[in-house]
């Protein structure tokens, strides 16, 4: 994309009203713009990268046989009484609204009720199981306080995979199947370094629950973390017994800040036994369905991206989530349309800025948005392209064909 | 994909309350299922479908110099008030509901008002301009009455495109390639010959609108049709006048119903002036940014091509749009599973009917289902397959690298 077609461009100050870093250097790059406290317009930089998360999760819940569908935000009171869930004491986040007829409505924070008795017309015998159906869809939640930036918001985009087993152990056998996918798209968006499994509570359906914990000093949440092991434990469970369960020692363990980017739940049959939402096994014998449910927030994992990678003098992606692979920059003296041409045709994603502004603002510009890869052609480059990776001060001449190389590895 | 393991199932009947014949059919072949009145939810086979659509959609505005964004759902007052819209009486389709603190905040139901806000952050002089920005995103919209199955919604993905010009000249230019762009967008989901640019209502910006008015029994819409010219009226601006202005003459004229599948709107400078969106000229003189609004529903798109394609055997979809472009049966004697791996390597979208349900049953939902090419292996057909378009009643054996040239021809 050529820079100069691009409407957005980084604003000359830091915003006054946010406090992480991350977050600043999102709104000041034009990756997300405010329109309230806890909303949040990813612009056309910031979308991009919102994709490129988006689909990576995709590919790794296709990958374990998940299904996309899309349900509703509009949801009616009688799903949400089934479940007792309706009431703004169980669920203190619903945001509700009204039909002409007034009717009441809630806007989805979850969709655990609505999928339910989805699935009733489609689940009715053990042939129909497992199914694994999920979701990106727009989450609203009434959080009293919204805070870092896209870190927690009160409208998020999330991935809500739903699964549905014949039983607890086939159920386990999903769980174990969406931690690893879990940990490979933490490992693909950049995280993998810095997220833990974490032990947390299960809630009313079992013991635990588990928390993929990014490591951030900008996290709410508390957890103690046995980096040896690759294992934390939640401060809401941290207890004798917690550490005697999962076999820890707490002279092993590190108090750190996290934030939470992802969480898996065996919910068992509290929903199904609601909906009355059973299965006839071979004998002809009636079992409730047993359900998980598992999360990830893209705009929370860009939001972190954005916070852990970040430095003086901006953001800093990986690569695969990147807006863009590679950031053209013309000097002086040089003419990198020819090299913006190639790239393209070898289907590198690369933004061209051929605008005519100077080679230190252009520098400055490249830093603060993040782009994995600064290629830059002037009058000293010759035929070749001096490349410097973001984050690293080493530069270096390369020819067309070996950058190519560098760009668009042979997978 | 399987089919075995698709989850969803056609119903056994009709549903109940279901008037459209496209809408009953979406439902029960699984495409779709509904939540409440105007609110549905897309299962597997329908989402594929949406997204084919939306994709479609996407590259076309990407082509003429669109950037996607994504703006937000929750709205504050404020920016409303800038002009007006916020009240019941100027927008009577508002969804409206409160923080924690009793603010109130409303869902748009559609987007000029905060992306104009938010373009005050990017846009300041004639260099800035102009720019082209979309999104795909929900509307909701408090209807007194739901229609149609998807054709009239509460809550809808719609694709919304602003145009930021620097005087109405230049919003013209734009605006007349985005009327091509539309052409193409309806040519490519299979609207082509039954959607036609319709002159309706152009509001307090000017004279007319435009509309594309699919022509279908279904329609709401009543539009006034010289299909010779390839030019409509709606019936709301059906008069001597109008007539007069576009050199059209009654007596050429068909009166049909219609459903509206897209619109494009000259804004003028309503909501730039509302928000103080002006730039500086060449000489340092302030002018108002000249807008545009270009909306279609990729939803009530999918719903228009249920109602216009369907039989009585069931769906009918074109090829661009199908959730799969074959759908592959075996029937017993025969082995379709190497058919099956032949055409994923080969990258065409397949639904393998691997069931062992019977050869009436694996038809008759083929027809329900309504992917373009029906394909059968059984143990009749030798090394070859056979090969059936929907909607169509002549079969042909063909061998594999024929069948591969057909669903795969070289673009």
């Amino acid at each position: 994309m050529l820079q100069s077609q691009l409407f957005v461009k980084p604003l000359r100050s830091f915003p006054a009203d946010e406090e992480a870093q991350g977050a600043k250097f999102l709104v000041r790059a034009g990756f997300i713009n405010k329109v309230m406290a806890g909303a949040y317009e990813y612009l056309p930089l910031g979308f991009r990268t919102l994709k490129k998360i988006e689909q990576i999760i995709r590919e790794e819940m296709d990958a374990v046989g998940g299904q996309e569908l899309l349900l509703t935000s509009l949801q009616e009171k009688q799903v949400w009484e089934k479940t007792g869930r309706w009431s703004d004491k169980e669920m203190d986040v619903w945001f509700k609204t009204k039909l002409k007829n007034d009717a009441e409505l809630g806007l989805a924070a979850t969709h655990e009720e609505p999928i339910t008795a989805m699935m009733k017309n489609f689940i009715s015998s053990y042939r129909d199981l497992p199914v694994l159906a999920y979701q990106f869809q727009t989450k609203f939640r009434n959080e009293l306080r919204a805070k870092g930036g896209i870190l927690r918001t009160r409208e998020f985009l999330m991935k809500d995979l739903y699964s549905f087993a014949k039983n607890q152990e086939e159920h386990e056998e999903i769980y174990e199947k969406l931690k690893k996918a879990y940990f490979k798209i933490f490992k693909r968006v950049g995280l993998g370094e810095k997220t833990f499994i974490t032990f947390a509570s299960g809630g009313s359906f079992s013991k635990y629950s588990h928390e993929f914990q990014a490591v951030a000093d900008v996290g709410e949440d508390v957890i103690y973390l046995d980096k040896k092991k690759g294992l934390a434990v939640n401060k809401e469970v941290f207890n004798e017994e917690t550490l005697k369960d999962l076999g820890l020692k707490s002279e092993n363990l590190e108090e750190v800040k996290a934030v939470e980017v992802g969480n898996i739940f065996s919910l068992g049959t509290r929903f199904s036994e609601a909906f009355g939402l059973d299965y006839l096994d071979e004998k002809g014998e009636k079992y409730p369905v047993a359900m998980g449910s598992y999360g990830i927030g893209p705009g929370r994992v860009m939001g972190v991206l954005a916070e852990v990678f970040c430095d003086e003098k901006g953001l800093n992606w990986p690569e695969e989530v990147a807006p863009f692979k590679a950031h053209l920059i013309e000097l002086p003296g040089g003419e990198a349309s020819i090299v913006y041409q190639d790239l393209l045709k070898k289907g590198v994603e690369v933004l061209f800025d051929d605008r005519k502004t100077s080679a230190g603002e252009k520098f400055a510009e490249a830093d603060l948005l993040g782009i994995p890869y600064r290629l830059v052609v002037s009058s000293k480059t010759g035929d070749k392209v001096e490349v410097k990776k973001r984050g690293e001060t080493k530069t270096e001449l390369v020819a067309m064909t070996n950058l190519l190389k560098l760009l668009k590895p042979i997978s």
